[in-house]
This record gives structure tokens, sequence and C-alpha cells, in this order.
């Protein structure tokens, strides 16, 4: 990381003058690597506005009709609670991360922001993998297809763990060899030719890590959050939401909050599931077969108010 | 317009401390309105990000590859000459512009921005709308259909002056008495009602102005600025992107000669007619019917080579 | 209408053989003008998929993975439940829809749709406005800023109608002699010269109506629909929103029944309404001043318990 | 394959009858696979319009002025040459695309379409990886930093196609022992635990197959056929554009024959190129160094020239 140091380094190293808003909180780490799993990090390179900026454009929108609720953060969240975007989306952010291919191909998913990768066409890969803790690696759940169970015992914990390290590093060992030159750009072999890169970068595993500048406005980056952060997302990419929930909250401090009541800890009850609700607010004992939902769905239920 | 230098002063009396990359240039008349039309005003509120930002995220993207092309002049007119069009979505600027209603409509058609738009369900529309010039008072065009022929005479033109200019205001006195209040939100006659402002606005008409945040990546800026800075372009949209062309050269001066030179000032020919200018290299005498072009397009051929 | 009518007879008069899944029920209506308001409608003129076509996506995503939910309305349930959205993207529809003007521009807001406008630039504007009826006439609402209170009485009702007519058709006579030409394309005064049409269509006023056709897919077509058929949304556009919700429920009736249980008839409860929902059932009485609520928060909460 | 046979003879097995436009040459193939490399494949699963739908969205927007270029054929030219983008995004096609995943993480930066994946989240991979063409294999082009240079001669070809393999088979059997279940879903060994499949599928090589199913408009689908199907774009994408190329040409004859010649064949010239064209035209003989192109660039317009 010796020159990801010296590019936060000139990055950071003058302070300007600006007419523009900024976050004071923000700025004290701002360029500064948030470390991730074993070799990612999450860091800010620039961003623009601040909690003044979503009420600036709501009071453009609604002009005298909000002076009601005048008060910067009731508006805000106002505007959370009744889900009006687009003051959120006056708010930009960019972030330099890196992360392994595979969680990076679930990220990108996201379809509402800018992305600069780095390209395996253009230059060679860094030797770094993801290796996950053992703690980590757990069985595939039988009642949630997309998730994880108990954690494997030792032996097999260690098998995993073995795999993964050969496997990458020997796929790594030859897609250097192929392309006959090291991530420096020296020759290996004179007396040979080296595979184009674009070509030679399918050797390598989905957990090589992979680097991007992602910009997102704050209304998407929230969305974002939202599906990322929760607890049935991948725990790697949860990782990184986790990181960029506080680094949200040192920007915009109490559009985060109203993110917090509003959104991360709010609850969504499908028309069924709040007829149940009055119900038994109105002191009636309802069941599963009384209730009209299925199992599944009063299961949701049930957690849900146990939570 | 005392009630938006207010906010202006508000906003740029402070000057703070920033780590971000600044724009000397656009610092210096940022928050000033830069008049356009009779009523209108465009203004920069805020931005991130300059041409050193294209240059950092490209670097990202290509890695040592870069190094060849290492100049950022170099690299930026690299950049655009071959679409490369992530590196500039890593700008991004808000713009406070106000402007007719009936240009608003063809504005909105970008769906690549955000956008706040003062909103006449919530507020009263200012008394302000759009009167054009005389010299801008044209005939319909018989070889564009949707453009503009010549100004017509002075009589006929003093009397579309009068018509617009007298049915704007009646309307505008109609809404304000449908309303039963003023701009102000002081009730006109306390003996009645006023009509709900969402419905008092559609007896307004289509040259009243409205306002709006309007935030946009340098990218899509330079698409919708080559579009409406062009001369097929309406003239009052042209003239709110003549000014955000003036705007962009201070924020990114780099970037906007590049793009001057390959998209404002770029030539785009068709297969056929890069035939035809090759066989005219090599000295041939081509002439509509031998070069494969309709008329319309050796019309269009011959126009581009006499510019 | 009488050109419209030709249009969709050429449109509806032939049936094709295809190996694309159908709706049929859709099918029954295709082409064929809903009506809305005064001079407006719905009608849709082409489709692709079925609710079948929402399931076929979900099974490549989740693979083997959804033979447990089988079922497919179990499954498009449960895709809707757990606002996983991509598969409700793999249809499509498209309307063409005559609305005012003022319509129009808020519902352009919506992004994420194709659309083509009937142009006044190219073509002469239809003499046709919206005419509210007189039970639509409200007063501004004291408690809702965008919304209508108490509908007006006969004699104030009798004055906004003769005033808004009076201002369009004035603005329309207008109109026609600064164009100097008809609807129809026919000159009126051969000595005079016609205003250029991108210009004259200024003095329209807001109600005049547009058309377009407009290009959506399935789960942003509820998204809309979830803001626009809400109570909370402006009479005139919930009008054209309450005939896309009976299309839709003709188009793919069981994603529509879906979306009628988790999204039209869901409630979203904040962090701490829901604690307080909690604190309900558990038999506690909880009043706004231990809510932890604010006032309207806790009326937002009283209204959604009493509905 | 038997799997997907199956699949694709259900939904093809029926014919329907619609009152929408059909594609006649399109709806012969309907869901039939195109291969393309060793084990890909693009097939159209559904579409929505024809050359008839871009007409007509062309004429609600330009009206009685599209009278002059009625016809067909010369609206569609003259759509596409001057970049009218709206009338193209009223089509719609859908594809089934299996790809190697080096290719998948290209193509997704494509934005503007919607995207069902096979998520090895929930599923098993198939063991099916892409294995180049000996002619394929190339070395780094020295001249073009994400490009390929001569073929690698056969000593070194057959070592670079014995490591892919190896790699790629031990890393799937790696795979296969971490789940401790087969494809088909059988547990290889009673007495051990499986990994999570979110976890395991991190051993792959990025050349193994994915696929998924992917919906765009024909506006965007020229955009990246454009691009993609260019000769500097990665000979393993560009194989399926070429694929996608001869289906659209099968879908919207009249479009896809403006798109070879306004936009393939198309050369666009800067404001200096083009300055040097209409020297060379006036006879004058132009130089690199009297041209004000830099050496790039004028190799650039050399290459044009020579083409």
């Amino acid at each position: 990381m010796a020159q990801l140091k010296q590019v936060i380094d000139n990055e950071t190293a003058d302070v300007f003058e600006t007419k523009r808003v900024i976050a004071p909180e923000l700025e004290k780490t701002l360029g500064q690597p948030h470390k991730v799993l074993d070799h990612g990090f999450v860091r800010v390179v620039d961003y623009m506005g601040d909690d003044s900026a979503i009420v600036q454009a709501a009071r453009v929108s609604y002009g005298a009709g909000t002076k009601q609720v005048s008060q910067d953060r009731g508006l805000i969240r106002y505007l959370m609670r009744h889900w009006h975007s687009t003051p959120f989306e006056m708010c930009e952010i960019k972030f330099h991360i890196k992360l392994p291919i595979f969680i990076a191909r679930q990220w990108i998913r996201h379809r509402t922001a800018n992305v600069n990768e780095y390209s395996a066409r253009y230059s060679v890969m860094d030797k770094e993998f993801y290796m996950p803790e053992p703690e980590q690696l757990a069985k595939q759940s039988m009642t949630n297809m997309q998730g994880r169970g108990d954690i494997l015992d030792a032996a097999q914990s260690a098998r995993v763990m073995q795999l993964l390290r050969e496997d990458a590093t020997r796929c790594y060992d030859h897609y250097e060899e192929m392309l006959n030159e090291t991530v420096g750009g020296d020759v290996i072999d004179e007396s040979k030719d080296g595979l184009a890169r674009e070509l030679a970068r399918m050797n390598l595993t989905l957990n090589y890590y992979t680097q991007w500048y992602w910009k997102i406005d704050l209304h998407n980056l929230m969305h974002f959050l939202r599906l990322r952060a929760d607890a049935h997302a991948q725990y790697e990419i949860r990782a990184y939401a986790d990181v960029m929930c506080e680094l949200l909250k040192s920007w915009c401090p109490i559009a985060y909050e109203a993110f917090e009541e509003y959104r991360l800890g709010a609850v969504n009850l499908s028309a069924t599931g709040f007829s149940v609700i009055k119900r038994m607010i109105a002191g009636e004992k309802v069941t599963q077969e009384t209730s009209g939902l299925t199992k599944r769905e009063w299961g949701e239920l049930e957690a849900v108010l146990a939570a």
C-alpha cells in the first residue's frame, strides 16, 4: 500500500479556501482509508453538500410552504418520512473502494452510481486475495437459500482455508507466468512473449481484490445502504456498508439520524399483516390459522414483533 | 430579486477550509447569478472535482497503463477523443436556474440529472413571464420544421408582443383572483375562499418563469450542451447553454477545450458521406447524382464543407 | 378524435401469430382508449411479458433454489414482499396518454420511462383544455400544503370556471392569430406571416392537453402507481393512475394482487412508531406525550390505525 | 444443455394470436440459442415493437410536421442521422445470454439495461469454463494498452491452454468439495457439512460461465453494439455483439441499415481533423507538421482515410 499512501498524501497535503459548504466532521478523515476485510478499504475522496444542502433544495421546491416546518431537522425528517427523494439527490459523495471481485459483482448491480474500476485489460492485478476469517466460514443455510447457517468445525474450516489459499496462489503464479511480467511491469523471461492482459486475467479466482472510484448521490447511497447494511445481506458486503454508514453519519448527521429512524429501523407491514396488528391491539388473540397469513409470513411477523 | 440576493449573500458570505480540490476560477463567481433572457439566470451553487479529478479517475481505471499519456492535458484529450465517458462522470455540478416553463419542459427531457423545481402546488408563482426581444420574433421556417425563419416585420412584431403581454398579465391577475391571495401570501378578500394552488396554476401561460436546482455530472452536462448549444436548438434554451459553456470553461478549462475540439466543433460523417470525402480528396468531381447521397444529405454535406 | 380513431383502427385491425407470451385479458382492449378527465385518455399500445415472465426471470436468478417456492403465485408474492425488483423489470408496457400540460409536468419527474411527446415546435396544438368538474374545485388545504380542502361554493365555483374557460379560449385564439394558421395547417391571412410555432406555443395556458407515448417496465410502473394512485396525489394525476391500475390488473393479475397486498395497502412504520405498536399490543395505554413521536407523527399513526 | 432444451421447448411450443405488431423474421428463430465462443449463447426471449413502432412514436412527436418525410425508411434514416434517440427507445428486446464471468463484468458496465443473473448465492455453478481457441491467444499489444498483438507460438500457446484448463478444473473440484454437493444438489459426503454457496463461489476462476436475462431498448442496444461490435472491443465480447447485430437485423431491418450507415460505418472528425480534410480537398498537401494534429491523431486520421 506504499503507492496508495503516496496518492493520499498528495491528495490531502493542501488545504484550500472555498465558498462551498463543507462537512467539518468528514473533512477530518477525508482521503483516509478505513480498513474492511483483510485487504480492502473505503475512503472518501470528495463530496458535495451536507445537511444544509438538503434543506436548501427542499426550500426551492416548497417555497413559502416550508415556513411551517422551518427547522432544519424537522424538515429533513419530514422529507425522509414522506419519501421525498429529490432533495437528498442534491448531495453527492465519491468513494475509493478496494473489494473482492465477487463482492464487486454484487455491488455493481446498483446502477445509479458512477464507476471507474481498475482495468485488468490495461494493467496487471495485484497479488491480493480475500481470505475469510474462520468465524465467517459457515454452512449453507437450510432455511434461507441465499444465506449462511452455523460455523464449520475446525477441521473443515482449516481445509477450506487451505484450498482457498492454495488455489488463489497457484492461479496468480500462472497468471504471472502467462503474462510473463510482474505487477511492476518487469519482464520475467526475455526469451518469451507475454499473453495479452485481457486474456490472462481470466485465470484469477473471484476472491482477488479489485478497486474502483464509486460516486453516488445521497438518496441512492441510502437505498444501497438499506439493502446492504441489512442482516440479510452477505457478510462481506455488509462489512463495507457498515463502514459507509459511519462515514454518512459524519457527513450528514441529521439525515443519517432520520435514515435510522425511517429506513434502517423501520418496519413495513403488508395489508393483511397490518390488519393482524390492529386486531392484536384490540386485544384479539390471533394465530397463524386465523391471521390470513401464510406460515412463512406469519413467521416473519412474529420475528419482527419479537425483535 | 431581493429575496434571491439574500439567499446568495447567506450562501457566499463565508469562506471555509477544505482538503477537497477546488476550481479557482469558478470559485470567483460561485453563487452569483448570470443573467439569461429577460428575467432568467443561471448560477453555480456547488461543484465537485475539476480537471484533475478526471485524470485521477482515469488513472485508477488504466493504472500503470496510463504512464505513456501521463500529461494531464493529453490524457483528457485522449479520453474525450475515444469516448471514454466514465472519468468525466466523476465531476458534478449543481446549478440554480430560472427559466420559462416552455423551456423547462424541453430541458427536463434530459433525464440524467437531479432536479428540485419550485412547486406551484405548495407556493404561489411570481408574476414574471418571458417576453422575447423583437429580433427573436421570427416566422416559422419552411425548410426546418422545428425552426425559425426571417424576423417578423415591425407591425406584426408589435402585435405579437401586445398579445403575449396582455394574455400573460390577464391570466396572472385571474390566477391571483382564484387563489384569493398574493404571492406574498396575503389574503385579498377575507369574505372569500381561495382555490387550491395546485388547480389555480393551470391558468398561467407557458412563458411564466419557474426555477429549479439542477445537478448533473460533467459527462452528461457536455451531452446536454452539445445538443443545446447547437445552432439547431431553440434560441431560448441556447441562451442558457451558452452561459453554461462559459461556466464549464471556468470550472474545467482543459476538459472544455477538448469538448470544443472533439464535440462542439467535430463533424460526424455517414459511411457514404465519408466515401464521398475520400473521392474528393483523390481529386474526383463528385455531384449529388454520383454521390450516393439523397438531396437532403448532399445539402448537409455541402453545408458542413462550406462552414 | 376522428384522427385517433383511424390510428387505432389501423393498429388493431390485424391479428398476428406469435411465439411470445401474451396477456389474454389485456389483448381484449389493446389499443382502445380509456377516458380520463374531460378530454384525456390512456390506451395500451404494446406490452412485453406477463406474470409468467416475472417467474421465468426469477428462476434464472435463483436457479434450483426456487424449487421450494415453485408455485408461481407464491414466488411472485415472495419477490414483491422482499423487494426483489429485477424480475419485475422484465415486463414492459407502452401507453399512449393524453393529459393536461400541468399534469404532464408532474408526471415527467418519473425519469425511468421512455417518452415521445407531441411537439409544439413541429405541430400546432389542438384546441382542447382541461376544465375541472365543479366538485373538484376545492379550497387550498390549510393542513396539507400541497392539497385541497373543502369544495368551493357555487358562486365562487362558477366564477373560477368562467375565468378558466375564457382565458384558455382567448389565449388559444391569439395563439392561432400569431401562428396565422389553424390546427389543420391552413393559413388564415395570406397577407401576413406566421410566428414560429416554437414561440407561439408560449401563449397557451397550462391546462391545454398534450399527448405522449410512455413506455416503462413493470417495476417502475408500480413505483409510479404507488405514488400517484395514493390519496395524497393530486386528483388529476390520480385519475390516470386509477385507470392504469385496472390495466395493470388485466395485464399481470397475480403481480397486481401482490402489489395491492404489499405496496398499495401496506403500512410503513418508523422505528419509534413500531415500538409504540408493540407497547400497545402489550396492553399499554400510549399517548402522544409518552410515545416519543412528534404531534404530527402521532397524528399520522392514529390515522393509519383508524383506517 | 438438456435442461435449456426443455426450457426452450416449453417457451416456443405454442403459437398465440396477438394484436401487437410482430417481427416476422425474428419470430422464426425466437427462443433458439445462437452459439457464441465454446459454451456460450445468445437467444431472444421476447421483444416489443419493430421498425413501424419507431415511425409511430416519431409521428406522435412531430405530428403533421412529419408529412414531408412520410416514407418510413426515410424517416428512420432521418431520425438516426440527427441523433433523435427517443423513437428508438420505443422498441424493447429481451435476451438470454450465457457468457464467461470476465466478459459479464465488462458487459454490466452498460447500465441502461435490466438484468437477472444466475445467482451463485442460491445455486451451484455449472462446470463450464471458457477456453480460447489457439488463434485467439495473442501477445499483449505494445501500441494499444488494452489490446492484443501477434498470436503466440505453438509451444507457448499450448502451455497457456494447459494452465487455463488445469487451474479452472482444479478450482471447480475444490469448489465442489467445499460445497460438499454436486451441481445437481446431491450431497457428496454425508459426514460433512457444506460451505455456504455465497462463499464457496469465490474459488472459481473468471472464465467460468454465468448466464442472465438482459433486457434493453433499441436505442441503448445500438449504443452497446456500436462500442462492442467495434474492432477495438475485446474479441470475446465482440463475438456476442456480432451475433446480436444479426438478430437486430432480423428484428428491425430498416433501423439496422441506418445504424450501419450512420453509426457503425460513420466517421467522427475533430474540429482540427476536419479542417485538414477541407485543406486536402482544396488540393493542399498536408503533413503531420502542418496539420495541427498530434502524431497520434495524425496516425488515426491516416488510418481512417486508408480504410
